[in-house]
């Protein structure tokens, strides 16, 4: 197995708990929602990114293990999941996780399959929010990537140090641990600090 | 025409009529939403089948026998629909008879076009439980296959009945009659029954 | 560069403007939230077209011109959010910019692409209401192509109109600006007038 696989399938069993743990928390669902939501936030990026690649069928339909540790992911959450009120923190930590690898796995896979430079940091930055964003459409709530404290800023960070690392003809297992190193750094620090972007000027009273 | 074709186009009749009333009764839409709602229902399944499959343009554009029957499924639903309070029953029995049929035929059609045995079983399923999740998306519900009583795992059984009688050497109607018969009577057992599957340990109380 | 990529390029920066002032005026976003809805409201039309084409990779993802004009427009409205009361017009009359432009440019792509008669108006009305819908769905609104007064109607016409001309041998400008103007006139009488499509018979009393 090659590096970006592994971090690829690293990324998936961690969205795969994020979403399936997700599932029990907010919306109170039986076994077959708790798994369902967990695959959805586990493939949905990397649907998205083979979709906008033009590489059908994606290749978490055409490579089993995908599906296999989305699905495993997904029954370890409903079978660990104890008390409602411990799961806050485990479930952002495993977002921020998923976050950090897609956003370098899926740049990568989209200067391999020929993107440009401005491309595959979008689409490293589509496949880091794009199961989460499927998964806060399911629930009802406003996706994380337009409401949260920095979601897409460090999955653009992470995407465009292993897209320019490739540039400089650098493409070894380092610059994707410090891609992803980066994301999950400003992540982590963007929801502890609870910073945000900058509001826009008419939009000084909270929602 | 094919045992497939007509059971896909009954399908996508009765997915018609369920996504249009539900409009009525959900959103009170005008005919345009209603007919929209009804096509998006009935269409939603198979294009999201055809995209993973990357057997694109999806077969209801290129077949206009799967615009037309889904245009005036919702146009019939719309002329129907008469007394709101009377429409909860026929709602639900269509759109158990959508998904019988669609986790039939998604399954068939991923295997003639050379999908793998889980994968032809998952295909079948997200054909069926696809255009209902896109509709409850739309009108903003929690989506049926992530809350409700019995709804994917109806699918995923009638889905698994024609693969493997298709991999035993059966590939005749009287299996996809047996498959789609199988996933019908499961769901209106749970329907009737209000059957779900285990719910998560940490999940006592209610939403 | 031709007419229709001009057209194209307008459209996808009166949707970004829409759902910029969207994002600001509806969700409070902070300005990452702002962009993203702005281009995914410019881009999502034409990414569902192309995928229903199977024209894959999007245009929006191979030509660097729709992603810039995207972003810009997101930008743009951005900087020029004053006051929130004032935004619910210029909201409005982007929105019915992008419908009309885009409900002709996709008309045209579809045909340049080989579509028939009827898949072509179809695409031409899925390109113009795709990005507003996905807008709506992410900020939790029923969609206007659902609720709206006449908002898929003058789709249609604007995409029958270079559909047919297309057909008689007429391909040129004109009628391009001939069908966006039917579209831009029937979109904003309208909602001058609140006019609405016919409801259903049991559909008396509102949400």
């Amino acid at each position: 197995m090659t590096t970006a696989l592994v971090l690829d399938l690293l990324g998936t069993f961690a969205f795969a708990l994020n979403g399936a743990l997700t599932a029990v928390r907010a919306a109170q669902l039986d076994i077959v929602g708790v798994v369902t939501l967990g695959m959805i936030t586990a493939l949905g990026g990397g649907i998205l990114r083979d979709v906008l690649l033009g590489a059908l069928p994606p290749a978490t339909f055409s490579d089993w293990r995908y599906l296999v540790t989305a699905a495993v992911g997904g029954l370890i959450a409903f079978a660990l999941s104890g008390r409602l009120d411990r799961l806050a923190r485990p479930i952002a930590v495993f977002d921020a996780l998923g976050l950090s690898l897609f956003a370098v796995t899926g740049a990568t896979k989209a200067m391999a399959l020929g993107a440009g430079v401005g491309q595959s940091v979008l689409l490293g930055t589509i496949t880091a929010v794009g199961g989460g964003t499927l998964r806060d459409v399911l629930v009802r709530r406003v996706p994380s990537v337009l409401s949260s404290e920095l979601y897409a800023i460090p999955a653009l960070v992470g995407a465009a140090v292993v897209v320019v690392a490739a540039r400089l003809g650098d493409v070894g297992a380092l610059w994707a641990l410090v891609g992803a190193g980066a994301c999950l750094t400003i992540r982590l620090l963007g929801m502890g600090f609870r910073l945000n972007a900058p509001r826009p000027p008419g939009g000084t009273t909270e929602p």
